[in-house]
């Protein structure tokens, strides 16, 4: 950590600052440039990260050097981690497709999307049965019935499920049911769910928040690691911009950075990011090309009668069609699909 | 609603979505212009959110007529709300000041900031014994611990308390202790915790996420107001954005401009925002200028020691000091302490 | 265009409101609904944008129902824009890129660049005579000078020239070296030079702003257009967002987004809108799936001497590696190099 | 300047930058943490910039140490600026109100604004003869005739001018008639026209830009002063945001944020920012008590008919009776009209 000090300050200040930093078991390296005095604190960066070395009144700012995540970092554990699903991997050379609906509605809906998604090559059915809405007039998904419809479409088709969970008292019913658990991007930030769900034995996908750098999605993906729970998928799903065109503004940069950062897979979720089904396809095709180990697309087979995100669902057709130039640009990535 | 047609629509397209609505039971109003057909569609403004409009091929926008929420809105309620927190009010002519610690840290510390803040004209002690942090390895609060330190400073200065709820589990448990159970800018769009304390009697504080529009902030509140809870106080805390010498962007116009979309009063946390002590006071003096019902600021009685927000906090004579200017301030804004 | 009245409005209200409208030529249509008065007003766009209706008492908000632009929307033009540059096509099958540095700096290391890249398969060298720094004090570009030398390189390569024009009164200057003309990011709502360049017989390449909207970007355009200068080649280099591990955030969904809304080409540039080089080869095959025209990046013969922007320059080697990885993604995408 | 090596770097990475380093002329400190080497280089700052260490391979970052402006800084120059306006000051004790319309339409109207503008207190007509519109079809203001009209009214009223220079070659002109010269937040990084008016003996406002972060705005102030005019005033327009309810999100932290980093003046426009005239009033006085030098508000006599901005403009009414609110918490900060 490097403390740079203001103009002006005196040699008291900084033994003082030297002695409170020794106190913590620090070594202090001390750098008297022309404008600036500069102290270098060498020692366990946590210590410091807790200090509040910035209320100093001689001291002008405060550097980091080390990143704040520890398990979620390449320094940690260079090769990628590639999580096993159920025997089926994510993070390695295949890049998987997660399609379904936003929010689980009714069974048969539910069972003619998944036999599409099945055909056109997907390996997870994605589908909420807790979803978080904005508004608490608009429909809250079916809860438990839905999942029960998640694991009958499971059961038919052997798609793997991918659904969210909003409340920690309902984390056990979840678990039953899902193969993956998704945090959702409201609650990047709700920790005492991330506690929760690192207790787990099953994958977490993790959103990142609307306003989230990468950075803190990798110390909310470190939440969960922290607790044991090593199978963490981070999802790109856009991020809030003034850009009013789009529902959110698509940061696939953030797949190379996670990659450059962190171990940890990452897929995409095209749909949310774009809020228009006429954007998911180019925007799924980006997402490979970038590097992205999976995709999360939202169909459906009506999506004028919806409940949810409809604009911006892809009917099923139009996904059998993306499937097929998914396929090209995966095959040109080398990867499979 | 109004509903914007692609250029090129056909009578078809108009016939088959003015059935779609008449089905749904609502009146429909066309107007062709020279480049667009426009469909208003008149009724119960909720069917028409869930109906997935903008999904029809032949739909080029959907513009919403009225607010999403209803509650909240000063449509609603033309008079400002005036929450009553055992016999204290808030949103009257009073502007109210809440000040304490980020959070809890020992019984000691606590007493003498809520002597200080008492002294200095404040109402409310705030501080957090849990604490959402973005690292797994920083201090996460004392737990009931803390909310007992609370108790006993709450006895002895008359001061109320205003201390964070993060897991619905602890809800019961936080509703004994707290005065106002506050929902932290992290938990905004925590649905499950916001209907949770919706079912409550005592005043809900509901800080506006980090990136989280006034309208949005607004329908958060509805969820609370649905719930039965008509007891909402909004907080503004500064928002993200671009600028990074600040932590965050205090919005002031969030103000006035929740005052004139809802009854709720309004406070302002300026610590959190600018997250620099020498910024907090006019910051202060300002939220105070443009019309906010209260203040929420960090104090502490040795900033360089705080095991949470320390480059933040003010020091104990330094909010003696502000407390003295705001008190000019409000007094030529026609306002009390 | 809509207009929404407040609740409470009268009949007088509404009658004033109308009278005004027809006064300017405009056809009223007027809907009553249970809790809104809307009026409709059919016309002439570009009378009722300059009425400033949203300034009367009793107006709550103004929807416009048209796009602002026209010359540029697909509206107006329903197949693509090819754009001729000394007989080389932009914006049909193939994929265009334009490589080179960030400013020239020297006749030599312009040639190594400009060989390096005419190799790889670039069509184009970019290089900065004038350059907008943010700082006064660092390297301003060679004007002039610069020029010179990008011209000898264009003779010895037969790469065509793309160059930024910053001042009107360098606007003959440049025009009499480049083959395409820039228009910078900082530039895009230089309404001045917009104009000037609207006079020119030679394409325009139109960057983004920092914080511009796709809307914004594309009524910079019809500046240039309704000057009479229809070849305006518009391009995605990153927008400003709350993340700092990149210098921007590259806005991909802007590329499918201008298809649908213009007729006009788009490329991306992600060298400057990532900032450093390791995300620069992932970008670029993004960009390329997600729809692009054609790529500008900046190359450098030996970035850490570079006089500007060396940490996102690839190194030549970099570069060939990258175009051959890039002609597989445009194979695939059924375009051509 | 602090460079941060890669984990797994070697001693001939150091050596080579050390070696790099001296050729520059800078003196280089080196210490070794257990996870990080990082390498302090001693000396000017500007060679430091200019140098691409970043591209180093072996280089994970660089953290500057120095603020990249010198002229702007409070390091510079302790006591604040006060610039003195054809023997009015602004940047001392007086708070400064410009009002006027955002264009200037007509002889009649102007004058009319004026004489209320005077009357009710205020020291300078803003109004724009040339116009930054995003529309070229937008009304763009009518040149030098503008420029008359403003005399004509300084000429009655005594109030002094500040009015928009957007093209280098209108310099000369805006000069003869303008008591303060506005470069506008579009233009904020249009470094051809700062240079042009730091040649000038006026005094410059200068906005920020949409998005450009309060060092940013300095340094842009740096380019003015560097050419030697030392007369800068910034103004804090707002910036952009993802709120969408008021035009651009008001930054009043940049008030005191400037006064911590500068010696220059700052005054606050709200209009601009919020783009509703209900929201001007309380914004005007938060921006007073947050330490603004000066407010900047658009007031129009008529502003239903106003050909530019007529939403956000105050009715002369209301600036007079704005006026008297302001004047009351002037005088509470300790400051004067």
């Amino acid at each position: 950590m490097i403390i740079v000090l203001k103009p002006g300050s005196t040699q008291a200040d900084i033994d003082y600052i030297e002695e409170k930093l020794n106190d913590k078991g620090l070594r202090v390296h001390i750098s008297k440039g022309e404008e600036r005095t500069i102290i270098g604190a060498i020692g366990d960066e946590r210590i410091l990260r807790e200090a509040s070395l910035a209320a100093y009144p001689a001291v002008e700012k405060v550097l980091p050097i080390l990143k704040p995540f520890k398990l979620a970092s390449r320094d940690f554990q260079k090769e990628n981690s590639v999580i096993d699903v159920q025997g089926l991997t994510l993070g390695g050379k295949e890049v998987r497709v997660m399609a379904g609906p936003c929010s689980v509605e009714d069974r048969e809906g539910l069972l003619t999307v998944a036999r599409a998604a099945k055909a056109a090559g997907a390996s997870f059915l994605r589908g909420g049965a807790f979803k978080p809405r904005s508004s608490p007039y608009a429909f809250q998904g079916l809860g438990e019935e839905g999942l029960v419809y998640l694991s009958e479409a499971r059961d038919e088709t052997g798609l793997l499920i991918v659904t969210e969970l909003m409340d920690p008292r309902d984390a056990e019913l979840v678990y039953r049911y899902a193969d993956i658990i998704q945090i959702g991007a409201r609650n990047m930030s709700n920790f005492t769910l991330l506690k929760e769900v690192g207790k787990f034995d099953k994958p977490i996908l993790l959103k990142r928040g609307l306003s989230a750098t990468v950075k803190e999605l990798l110390m909310s993906a470190e939440y969960i690691l922290d607790q044991g729970n090593r199978n963490v998928i981070l999802c790109e799903r856009g991020v809030r911009t003034f850009e009013t065109e789009t529902r959110n503004t698509l940061d696939l940069s953030a797949v190379p950075l996670v990659k450059s950062m962190s171990h940890l897979p990452i897929v995409v979720d095209p749909s949310h990011a774009v809020g228009r089904s006429d954007l998911v396809a180019p925007m799924s095709l980006a997402a490979v090309a970038a590097g992205a180990d999976g995709l999360i697309i939202e169909i459906h087979q009506n999506p004028e009668e919806a409940l949810c995100d409809g604009p911006q669902s892809l009917r099923l057709s139009e996904f059998a069609d993306l499937m097929k130039r998914l396929g090209a640009v995966i095959q040109v990535m080398g990867r499979e699909l």
